[in-house]
């Protein structure tokens, strides 16, 4: 069922909208004993790893509603959570999605939302487990998801000089997307797309864990910035190589007509959810990786081994 | 360390409370083997049921500033999370927080949140292993709780027509005080606590699961919304019986001088965060449960064997 284009979320109500819900996030995974609908969702886990995740996204912050349809945010949701989970080296399994929306919103928002939500989450098998909807002012979409870990879960903290330093996935793609929405433009529609439904390598993840890596992040704050997360967490300093950073021909496009320089979406973008992590010298890099750069003794990032004076990401407040 | 009381989260910056607030969620949980600060938290688990919820507060909603401290809002946000995991007959064990709030926030009221939360999740031993900080119009609050059972959960589904309905903990308290506070009043101060801080029977949850429970609930919604929700689950009628509820003294007092029925506080109350729970007819109930009605055949929620035409409880939108 799809709601008339008209209805808010007031005229279909809380009780409605939820039976609307649930199919959608209805699931195959025989670990999920109870799903959506009592106090809590029931689990079997094994004996293991679980890592766990949180993010919030608000509107006319995380995104906004005339650049991105609710599918859109759905992915994006879904996606920036599940990334979370990559970059431990773990599998996604199940999610819980805190939805606060104002009684204006359209109930096929909410909808489309979750059906994106879904897909996305089906990508790599995860499932939703549970969920809240709440009144509110703004649109906000808090997601917590919950993995488990066939090896150890690679933290930020365990790179060592000599590692090199390597990128898996699209990045400062999204970057151009949103500076390109951000002008009031809607091409190139690989960026713009990009921004809207990034596609985060969620298989590189477990092969880097598998293949040694020694340290991992996901890149959702800024190259640079991020990486500086690694080399703090390390206590190392790290240094990108701009020669060896992948800038696509669109990107390249879009600086060209804002008198900007690409590499500076590549190392200030974060939106797109590549992975970045350090191996030993003597690890064999999986399908995907290009080595970026270096670690060193030292603290801090650089940038073709000078300091950075370029946006290294994103602050809040 | 505390904020100087002028100081915002824009002041402050989300680094610096950051740093502030991870020592507030310190924990001794040996299964906690990575806190806050990495992509994800890292957990042990052992084999068994995992029993996952996530509830949103929001300001103006949920809670408003000028009623309730930042240690009260945390202390109702660790409640109402804790309280889900307690009406499965559960433990809670690991939660995540989500915090939106405006930059112009007192950077005082967030840390006073913090210490609240934490304070209520230490009277169960569970830990905060993750958050995520971000700017928004108004507070908002998202908490997801994990729980472990040693017992099997006791679901919404599994009342039969014979059980006896019990109920434990404090019920239309904190209804009173929001009553209260509704009408510019800030006594009688007892009910204005219980609506502030409310105290769920954190043990009674397991206890009941334990004593052989095949229904239970949380009560936040509303007392007949809730014993609707278990009879609708179970496909049961549920009769509630008004004498054999305990109206406190208090109560009796701000309903007269409204001119009320205390029983409607007490029948369409619920953010005491009470259990609500069905028990075969021979079966012992654990201390602190009172029989406050039966399960019969048929669907719905009567109140005295007849219609109840009162507020059930809250709905949103």
């Amino acid at each position: 069922m799809t709601f008339p284009p008209e209805a808010t979320l007031a005229d279909v109500g809380e009780f409605a909208l939820i039976d609307e819900l649930t199919p959608v996030f209805a699931s195959e995974d025989a670990q999920v004993l109870v799903g959506p609908g009592d106090d809590a969702a029931v689990l079997r886990v094994k004996t293991g790893h679980v890592v766990v995740s949180t993010d919030v996204m608000v509107e006319g912050r995380h995104f906004r509603r005339d650049w991105c349809s609710g599918e859109d945010v759905g992915h994006r949701a879904a996606a920036q959570n599940l990334s979370d989970i990559n970059a431990m080296g773990g599998r996604a399994r199940w999610l819980t999605i805190g939805l606060a929306a104002p009684p204006t919103l359209p109930a096929s928002w909410a909808l489309d939302f979750a059906r994106g939500f879904a897909d996305e989450a089906r990508l790599v098998g995860a499932t939703v487990v549970g969920g809240d909807l709440t009144a509110a002012d703004q649109v906000m979409v808090t997601v917590t998801v919950i993995g488990t870990c066939t090896v150890a879960p690679v933290l930020r903290s365990g790179a060592e000089p000599g590692d090199r330093l390597a990128l898996c996935g699209r990045q400062g793609w999204a970057a151009g997307g949103l500076t390109v929405l951000g002008r009031g433009f809607r091409s190139p529609r690989v960026l713009v797309e990009a921004y809207r439904r990034p596609e985060p390598p969620y298989d590189a993840g477990p092969a880097a864990a598998d293949a040694g890596a020694t340290a991992m992040v996901d890149v959702s704050d800024g190259l640079v910035a991020d990486a500086g997360h690694l080399a703090a967490a390390s206590g190392v300093r790290i240094d990108l190589h701009t020669a060896a950073l992948d800038i696509p021909e669109p990107l390249h496009a879009v600086a060209s007509a804002l008198g900007a320089d690409p590499v500076t979406l590549v190392l200030g973008g974060g939106d797109d959810h590549a992975l970045l992590a350090t191996f030993p010298a003597d690890a064999t890099l999986p399908p995907g990786w290009t080595v970026v750069g270096e670690v060193l003794a030292g603290e801090g990032v650089t940038v073709d081994g000078e300091a950075y004076d370029g946006s290294p990401g994103f602050t809040h407040f």
